[in-house]
């Protein structure tokens, strides 16, 4: 189990790979977000993306399956309070193989609660290619060892 | 068509509601944040939020699905960069009721893009007791009137 004192400013954490498909930017997007570049391939051609492009919200969703699967699972997560920066960097296609990253910016013990603290964490999603298409900056709340 | 230039600072737009069911947040969480607080009703009974709680990246997606119905839907809404700033200032129940709206901050032209505008938007739901759970401010793209 990984606690608050086990992270550590410039820790990296890789987190694997997630291959996003067609048939589930398709899903995701018509329950969530159903603007015509995510539901229909020939109005996405037509956009600006030139193509069918995952959901900003699904390539955020798949960056957390692989923070929890990745590093989370075996940590005391006890929750977050936001998102201090998002970007979408790049289209996410049909496809494309998904792989994160996290690295600790900084942490700091909390004043109220003493049973947890902050870690400030810089969360990355690489493509195939290893372009950066997407990062988050936010204060994950982890527990204290007890 | 809304575009860009229908934007006004200052400008409300209702989104309407949406119900956040049990079945919906373990169906989500197990696929995209499978902590325990999302998706093992005991555990999360003992975790700091006394009882199942949505992922915060459903709730966002839930807010998307209330604005793209509620008003991009009939918007030039081209995509995003980002987030500015998320928020999750309350847990997401199930069986609560979500209610968005999305007021306009600012909207500047694009000097690179003659052909669109940046909105900013402060996107926000509350719960049925009123509580405000979730904010955004972010830069949307929007399509200029042709």
């Amino acid at each position: 189990m990984r606690y608050f004192e086990d992270f550590n400013s410039g820790d990296v954490f890789e987190l694997g790979e997630a291959v996003i498909a067609e048939a589930e930017i398709l899903e995701f997007a018509r329950k969530y977000d159903p603007q015509p570049f995510h539901v229909d391939k020939e109005a996405a051609a037509r956009s600006m993306f030139k193509g069918l492009v995952a959901s900003g919200w699904h390539t955020g969703s798949i960056f957390m399956g692989l923070l929890v699967r990745g590093l989370f699972r075996d940590s005391a997560s006890v929750g977050s309070g936001g998102l201090d920066e998002l970007r979408w960097l790049a289209p996410v296609r049909p496809g494309d193989v998904l792989r994160g990253r996290m690295t600790v910016l900084s942490r700091k013990e909390s004043e109220r609660h003493r049973e947890r603290g902050t870690v400030v964490g810089l969360g990355e999603l690489f493509n195939q290619r290893s372009e950066r298409v997407f990062f988050i900056r936010w204060p994950a709340l982890i527990g204290r060892r007890p």
